[in-house]
């Protein structure tokens, strides 16, 4: 791999020893590398200065080193979107499904990544829109999910399914979760879903609470163009993106979410083994006895 | 069983056919009884005049007649609250869980309960309120189930859960549903819960999407007193009684839910098998091959 | 409580530190109890000479100290059998459902439970037979779940299943288990069946990968009789009790199981906080935050 | 594409009405093609004699015509194995996931295959061996689905099962199921395992009664080989070919598991939609409303 010269830096700013860590990282990075990027809020944290947003960093940089959990993670992917970015998590509380680094690993992982010695894992993103009166939003990125959800007090709204433009079924339900295979050990998990394989070409639809118990998770191609149409008159029904970006929808309006363009690019120091998440993540125990 | 003199029947103003039922079925009923009271709306669906509210009708009354689907009989259950009034349950449209009278048993049926001819099967209510800041809501009852819930933007809220003072764990979850067994067909199903016979002095909690895939749903005895106190600052939490009432719920707030003191009492006509309506409400297939 | 004069030991004789244990545990014992009786396999263990079965054991003591696994707990919970002895587990490994103690509360619970200072607590168990041509087979005790289960070759096995002589479904599944509240975190937990509060009278039916998805577990009132009948002329279809005694069943052959006459008495040396249990077996996590 | 001169025709036997489809489909194939060939068991049905073997068949037909259940396509989807042949289900009694035309559509459907007016659709099969003491058994084929698993008697076994010779966990449970996106919908359904849409390229792991209850269904890429090891002495453990070949498995040996050389072709006559299948079958209701 070619050398990187140009680094980002995101970190997020609330987390306790996020000050700590960049006071000894930034300049053992600054050492090794021609330039360093910060957003405005990371850099606030160590009292420097930048201008830049995330997407701008994200724009310069040919590595994306992000610290924090794997919100954090999720929310620089989207920002990163169609720019191919590779992009590396670590960890600055317990291990995370996406930011897989741990402090103390972080040194030498880093030491390997700037001497090339890394591989890069894609991973397929969601691009969701809402089409409303015949009118699409403008499209928004997702790594782990898209959801449509009820609000608290509605018991159940219906949810007529097309799978390119065929009829699947109408869910009557909490909700539909859109996951990707990386996002299928996050809600989709809790909602009955399966674990996919973070790298496969695939797409899963998991009712939440549904009415009729036979409707099971669904897991279909990743090329699939999914159009779900809110068919009940329910107020504050909302598409959120990875859980963080929320978006209402109207009776009779579709949420349409198929494969993005792109694919997110996540860097992985060594080959890592995703079984080892799996059994840590899910308590499955430890390794072969 | 004594000689029934004053009947009350409500229906749900809103079906179609209850016009065309309620027409023939209280001349039917007049002939039949002393009494017949009807609440305000159901009054005005036959053109009649009456001043009384549902409670009105419920405290007068020696039967409560209800016809519509099962949410008519929920929301009427809760109205009879501590009266102890029998209730008979008919269903407009398809059969319910509640309302296992057809219209085509509607007169049969009738014929016997009038003559005494029945049998009365208790089921446990839930009871209700918030504590907040040391303060407890007015007590309210449910029939199906008792369920807070997130808003719809939220992805997860943090339930801290005490059974009889003794801590249970803390969910984090979408929601959590305390049901009774009468509700472990509804929502509860939904979520994963376990079918209840219905005439169990038991309680169950069925968590929805729980975030730790072990907390499996929980059956505990009928006299348990559950508190649920919300642990994170989350917006538009709410808590519904059997998904018809809403009561908002805040921070460090504590949904106590406990079995009301009075049961409702069902009226059967005759030994009605609970497992023929799950075997068509769940399409379990017909009776031995 | 009235003061102990015999208390039975009985231990799992393959455990490797069960004689470390036994050595230090008897002599203590002797010197604070009038008469102290190891069954055959126990006295072995240590050199010891005993001819007594373990239910010869169990006629005779007051307590039933019981060292070993959850396994062992409950071989010996059905030699007891309706003699009504309490029984204490202790675990030589690690923590159990059945095994609440550990061996380093083991002399301060025993000091305790000497001194009358312990509860007991009422269990049910169930009493399974099979009715084959008209004639039963002599009822045999369980303390967690009496199933019946096809043999590895055949895919699926249908079981008419009828509650207090009314018809339920007939299952197509793998197999049935009908599991008391004490086995409901066992085999019954695997199969998706709820978490049963342990004291409460009631009985689990939890079908084993039933071809019919909605055929959900189904809790029904401790006093109920089941009767399941194998309607496939399968080979090799088993009834086992606690995993630990199997009884073949035939075609049309009916397994009959209900709640036994008499219920276990688990010695609890203090208030035990079942939660506790199920969040460390379960890995919920710790107390409250 | 090109005429079709060859046609095979298998049928199960055993259904009451074969014969009667028989003796007017035979006559009415003979009549647009070449050469009809049947195995031994289906002209014997029709009085007819034959020496060719199921294979002997499908060696030689451009198109297998089945007539039967699932189960029958199955065991001739194993028969045609490598040879590519297109194969075509008819369902004599109810609608099935394979067999998808039912007897009323008999004669339209083969009309416009022998016309040429259809579409292939290709799915992966699966190719099992067991390795014992470092002997691999001959390779088998599955289309559905193969089992391991334990006997009446045993509760539980351990698998220890790596993914392209990654460790991935060593399941305790009752067994395993290794499902194609075909299988999905049948034992795997029942384990609790996702519905997958029949053309991807994709296996399914399905653990059967998981003692711990986060080791979830796992959908991995369809290039993955499988090695699950037994780690328990248990007697009668057992392999299963779509429920229909069984082979015996002992302590220490390997079940080799991955996507077979050659595809099985399915013919179908238009554009059918899997999603009519998924609500028929696993009662959804009827389309759009």
């Amino acid at each position: 791999m070619r050398e990187m010269e140009v680094i980002g830096v995101i970190a997020k700013p609330s987390r306790e020893n996020t000050r700590n860590v960049l006071e000894t990282l930034l300049p053992w990075l600054r050492q090794r590398t021609r330039t360093i990027l910060l957003d405005k809020d990371t850099a606030a944290t160590v009292q420097e200065t930048s201008t830049l947003s995330r997407a701008e960093v994200a724009q310069e940089a040919q590595l994306m080193l992000v610290l924090g959990g794997d919100g954090t993670f999720l929310s620089v992917a989207r920002v990163i979107g169609d720019r191919g970015t590779p992009i590396l998590g670590v960890n600055l509380g317990s291990l995370g499904f996406l930011t897989e680094i741990t402090l103390e690993d972080l040194y030498p992982t880093l030491e390997k990544v700037l001497a090339g010695d890394y591989r890069v894992e894609e991973r397929l993103m969601l691009s969701a829109a809402i089409v409303s009166a015949g009118v699409e939003s403008p499209r928004q990125l997702a790594l782990n999910d898209v959801v449509i959800n009820k609000g608290a007090l509605a018991r159940i709204i219906h949810l007529e399914t097309h799978i390119n433009r065929q009829y699947v079924t109408t869910f009557r339900a909490d909700g539909l979760i859109v996951a990707t295979p990386t996002g299928s050990t996050a809600y989709s998990l809790s909602a009955g879903g399966p674990i996919v394989y973070p790298t496969m070409d695939a797409l899963i639809l998991s009712p939440i609470c549904p009415h009729t118990v036979t409707n099971r998770p669904l897991v279909v191609p990743g090329d699939s163009v999914l159009e779900i149409t809110l068919k009940t008159p329910s107020e504050n029904v909302m598409v959120t993106l990875d859980g963080q970006v929320g978006l209402p929808i109207q009776h009779e309006d579709t949420l349409r979410v198929q494969r993005a363009r792109t694919r997110i690019r996540v860097v992985q120091p060594y080959r890592k083994n995703y079984f080892e998440i799996l059994r840590m993540k899910l308590k499955w125990g430890e390794g072969p006895p």
